[in-house]
């Protein structure tokens, strides 16, 4: 399986917006096992992002479907940068 | 709902037998929707534990379970420390 945990930065008093932005857009993806949207209660704008996939393949592939480009397309306005990002290596555990 | 996004150490040389151990006792838990225990591939000894619970009650309880101590205590001595914790609000996506 391949991970991603990374935080993104929404704009300054647009991360709510932005949180449902990205809930709307959290349809099924093939190969994403898990894909949970959080807010970061230690920052006015972080959103944490933790990923499970398949493989690497599968995640890079979701990019281009037509519903997370349009997620995409919609969300970057509010995007003021990333922050933390790590890779993992998910080997199992509860809800994966 | 309560998240936990952290990173273990392990002591060197026993990541493996580690995640064997943490992964063997990952039984469900009340108020546990997502507990997903992954390598650090940035690292030779870290783990990243990615946690999802209805409440931080629910998650401070199961530290109480007999199988969550009987898990705690075997690991134990393979634990060097603890580096990256991060608290968060999950609010949705896929597989919670």
């Amino acid at each position: 399986m391949y991970g991603l945990i990374g935080r993104m930065l929404a704009v300054d008093g647009r991360r709510e917006e932005l949180l449902t932005t990205l809930l709307e857009g959290s349809a099924p993806m093939p190969g994403c096992r898990s894909y949970v949207i959080a807010r970061d209660p230690g920052s006015d704008n972080g959103i944490w992002i933790s990923e499970v996939w398949d493989s690497r393949e599968q995640h890079k592939a979701s990019l281009h479907l037509a519903h997370v480009q349009a997620t995409i397309a919609k969300a970057r306005p509010m995007i003021a940068g990333f922050a933390e990002r790590f890779e993992t290596e998910p080997k199992g555990g509860i809800g994966i």
